[in-house]
């Protein structure tokens, strides 16, 4: 932890066995501790093996899932930051998970809203009420990434936008949303790449612990 | 006009004289004449010249401007349709006036709201309310084109989006507006190519046209 | 129904039991229910357990299928409208059925014409013939999408054209139609999003139902 | 004239003086002598200087104009072929005179038949009719080029397609009607670079040599 | 064969019942028959099933076979034609022999030159000489496609480029090679699209039988 | 300033008479008025016309220039943050001044480094040094935006890059740096548009602002 | 190895009877024999059976492994060259792996030093002190590259920078990377294809080679 | 000179005053002077002022300069290089020529090839045997860049490819060219950006410079 940020361990294209080995050596450093992508079935078989924290919650059913380790413990920071997590449509909740685990390993609060996508809009106002207390706001959205424009134009906290391989017919693996973000006619939000919720949380706990820091 | 809907003298490219010429023998023709991107001195100099109705209205100062002669008159419809034209910023005026132009040629009435872009979303609202009565709407809008998702998402008329070359830093001439809107997690929106307001009023005659034929 | 048009289950990606879930509840909901892209064997099988209506019909064996529920009653209207649907090849099939199985469901009536591609262009003229009446034409078409001009130069209705990722060589996954169909020479031509049926089914909806409130 | 074509004088970054002399030196070669790209205030200039002849003719206003001398005799020839050269629109008239210079310098004649791009399908028709003994043809279009489609699937002939770079909105400056020409449906087109009239007219001209040498 | 050109059933995508049937419908038809991109396992039925020839022969262990059946006899032509074919790599050869297929079914002659590629510049030489008398060159290429220009320089004849998704690094499955023959510094070279070996062999055969109509 | 950021007055395309009025206009409201891409020249007039700081000093003859009125005073913000800005190249620094110029119009502190890309590894290393104390860090680079990265992987602080249009041969206007940038290596970066400078000073004041609200 | 160079049998998309085939008459024909981007399992098969030699060494792991045979013996050159390989992440191994099988097996040296890539900078420089004295160095990485512009910067020799298709979100396959290294701020700088340790092997060679010649 | 290699002064976008300051300060302080992209007419008075050398020759009248001062005598080097420079084009001379002006003033001799491109491969194998005792080969080409693959594959020597923004119809401003160097089919061809003859020439001085250190 260098500058205070986890390496995470990528899953895809490591064979179990070398996830395994990998897993016990961070656990046993006792950095906190991340696993990103893992496969639904492979992550049930690591939780049951490990004492590893599953994003989003194993009953989701979300096709990938992040698993955490070796929490930092919230009463060992100067500061505990509340981030705001919109995630416009329930496709994009693995993604939004990933973020929550990062911040959450790292000491922080999440408050997470669901399926509050532009094309209900009274569902993305609501969202934002919801989250209206938070340090940071994480956007997490496919298709055409609207919800970062709407949230950008009436939130002023700092805002990460994260673009997601959700959508089809013209969503290009989230290409259209993250240049959608880029081009934002709200102000000074700022994007990470296509699904990167580890990114984006990582950028979170950089604003919220440089508060912590400041306090 | 074979279906009903008139060619279009484009201007860019072509000489003075020539553009003289063209326009001349259209109107001689009786038919609805119209000229698109028309650069403003030029424009000034056509309008004095022949009796055409320059779109946006030349105090407004617009860079490029749409002129029309020989209008239909509404009388001669079966139906006099409405539509609505929501233009995100003042710098989309152009493309949005380019729409009007032809609908108002062809007869029909248009109803103009403009700078009420996302980023100030009750702005977007009020639009809304202020062309709820339109038969059909018209969304044009440059950087991330956000507006015709919460429109689509808002508002039951057919919508016609028109991705706009404004922007800077990620819009990248207007395909960043084009892709997420042919991506909007809105329903049914259908779009045409970068600043083609002249497209998107024929579409939108097409359908208050058809209106018309029904009723 | 927020609007007036259905939000469809998009079934690539999840699970049988969840898909089934989704449907028992929308089903149970009262409100039209529409599932997209579901492989043909789950297509089997949930038709064999609901009151769902396949489209394509289920011994044309397209590799994908949508499947719709609860349908609107025509007799509910005030006015049914009648939408054209042309598809280019055999391959476009399963798209133009999405759009069928929107406008259908919704109460709409739809007349289509398989394989009147261009490259055989007296079946293109026949087709647009049979089409004739319709209040609005979908034209569904992979490859360059050549059909679409032809359509829109020919016909004065309101023209949606749905590019699709059909043809090899040089139509990569659909963007060469899509493209093709965006600058199409034709007048008032829209679009929507590559093998986007249900997109190109709800913004005829859009045009019909609104004949429907203004008639 | 290695392999029986010229090497032409792209003219576009040369200065008059260095075109001049390149000029000078073909003609005093006694090879034919071809000029690309010339601005038509320049062309006019070396027309009055050369014997040149220019294509289009000076009173057409093309902004760009080829230029040939030292034309092969049509009696030199064991056949002299026909290429029929359609152009969908007139601003692609530039470009299809580029072909037609290439293939009448080189001793072989030419029928050219303007503005008859599919939007107007009848033109389009009665245009294959007025070409329909010609040994090749050459179909030159912007926008999405379906002009090249209509006639690849209606004319039996060697069709060689010229995307052009007219067009706004979606064209892209040629790469839409070139990627559209290239995923045709229509069997047997194939298609040189954007706007390059000139490569067409060598590969008719490698054509109807060909027969030639056969005969 | 509307235009003398045969329609390929495609075959990627279809049960393997479905294209039985099509085949013996379109072998009852008497038409020349082409089935193209058949995978070898499935074409080792389809050969023993019908009365069909493999390109290439089964024995070349190509991944995907072409088809054919119902040839057109070469003496029922009024001039058989013969198309060299250069392919620069053995991985290359079933898109050379997918253009073999069509030639050799419509009653034409081919002569077949592997492994020539630039590489080996000798190789590449050699290979000329080799199809010096034919009417048409054929070459097809992966990579960047540098064989076109080399033949395009150094032959006379119409030349047919069919770029191939051969290649790793920066060849982009094809595209690279596409780019780089539409560019090529040779004359009068024209392409087709990727791996389009069936539109190279119709645009050969429409060239062959040109001659052969105006022999 | 819905949410406490100014609207910005874009400059490029608006005539002088028009910027004179949006200034005018902007200074007489009281909020702070912001001005971007102004060329030199015309800033040069507006400075002596108007009571506004350019961004960055006339003296340092820019190209583009940022002008600032109405700033907010520090003593007016609960806390004043720093904010570190990193120029890699001297071409760099205008984009670098105009998000200083938004940062310390609305009341905040920078520290400007300039021409300390990683060609010159130490000079990287004494820039991070220099702004070791910083609330954020905004990373200002064109290239390959390697620096970025190298910043990125060794301060913990909220990091903002920013891709410039400085470079050529494969720079492609800022999109290699784009692209760079959102795929580095370094944790927790987060990316606005190319030359964005005002995003990133937004994007900046949103955090440092937050740092002020929870203090 | 008309040139010095070997021709690599490229083992993907063949049959092992094809390949063990190639290999048997490659070995028997004396020649440096290299086989590339072979899967492990077929490798560990392959290694068993004929006496090659694995890069990386199969207790790797690595997911893909370059064979050789028939090594050129160092005691055969004028001059043994020394190649630094320096590969960012553990992801980058198989490639860097593919360069040292290419550069070993014909004679030359090569050391190796793993997971060095610019967001532990510290790593970064130690690795570039520990090939110091190497003739060449070649760098491997993949999401943005940044390895190549710092060695660039810091170091004199050659060097040969290899993108890989390593990392997600922005890398895009090795495409940011590749455009990455080609605009690089460093000096003389140059690249190959994505993922092309085999070009990069080749590229070392012909510099050592040369030194070698010229000794 | 950290590594031994010049920085460049970049001429364009800079004010004339602005240059002439840089220069004086550069040959003040006794290092390399290089000055790349000057327009020629720019060249001509500051060739007048300074004792620059011109690249090329003032007299080529190429519409871009790089010019030199300072230059490194040969006299101090271990070991004087030969780089052989072949130019596809005459077009190509500015970039080949910009190489050059690297390379001589660094103290190593250049052999310069122009207009030897594939199109006419008798002058491309002249060429190849002009360079023959060559240490370095750069090849600088536009259109589709051939040539670097036909070199390759007969020249043993460290091979720079220099892709260059000449040609039009697909060239793409130099896009084309650099794919396919890229994916060349020739082994261990490097590739730098577009027109980047400065890069290209400090690679190959990277490449002379080491064998001397090693000699
Ligand atoms: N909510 C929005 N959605 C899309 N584009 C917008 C939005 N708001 C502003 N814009 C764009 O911002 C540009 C600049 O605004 P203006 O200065 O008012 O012209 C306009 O041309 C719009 O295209
Ligand atoms: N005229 C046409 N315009 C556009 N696409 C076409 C045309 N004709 C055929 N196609 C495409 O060719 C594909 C193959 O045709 P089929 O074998 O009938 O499915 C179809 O899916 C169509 O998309
Ligand atoms: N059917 C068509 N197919 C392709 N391009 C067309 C077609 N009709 C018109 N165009 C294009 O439309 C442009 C404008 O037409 P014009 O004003 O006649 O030059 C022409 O340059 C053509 O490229
Ligand atoms: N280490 C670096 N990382 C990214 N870009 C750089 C780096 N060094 C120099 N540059 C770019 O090189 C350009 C030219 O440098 P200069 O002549 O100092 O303006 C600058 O504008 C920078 O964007
Ligand atoms: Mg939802
Ligand atoms: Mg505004
Ligand atoms: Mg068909
Ligand atoms: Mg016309
Ligand atoms: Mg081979
Ligand atoms: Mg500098
Ligand atoms: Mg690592
Ligand atoms: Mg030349």
């Amino acid at each position: 932890r260098r500058i205070g940020l986890p390496e995470a361990i990528y899953a895809p294209g490591k064979a179990e066995t070398d996830l395994v080995a990998l897993i016990e050596q961070s656990l046993a450093s006792g950095e906190p501790t991340i696993v990103t992508r893992v496969e639904r079935e492979l992550a049930e078989r690591l939780v049951d093996r490990f004492d590893l924290r599953p994003y989003p919650a194993l009953e989701r059913r979300a096709p990938m899932v992040a698993l955490a380790g070796n929490p930092v413990p919230s009463s060992s920071l100067e500061r505990v930051g509340l981030v705001g997590i919109l995630a416009a449509g329930t496709s994009d909740r693995p993604v939004a998970a990933e973020a929550a685990c990062v911040i959450e390993t790292l000491g922080h609060r999440t408050r997470f809203v669901l399926d509050c996508g532009v094309a209900a809009l009274a569902r993305s106002v609501r969202a934002m009420e919801e989250v209206a207390d938070a340090d940071v706001v994480v956007v997490v959205a496919g298709f055409e990434g609207a919800l970062a424009s709407v949230v950008g134009g009436s939130m002023a906290q700092p805002l990460i936008a994260v673009p997601t391989s959700t959508g089809y017919g013209a969503a290009r693996g989230g290409e259209t949303a993250l240049w959608a973000m880029l081009a934002t006619c709200a102000q000074g939000v700022c994007v990470v790449g296509v699904d990167n919720g580890f990114g984006a949380g990582c950028a979170a706990v950089r604003i919220v612990g440089a508060a912590g820091r400041n306090a």
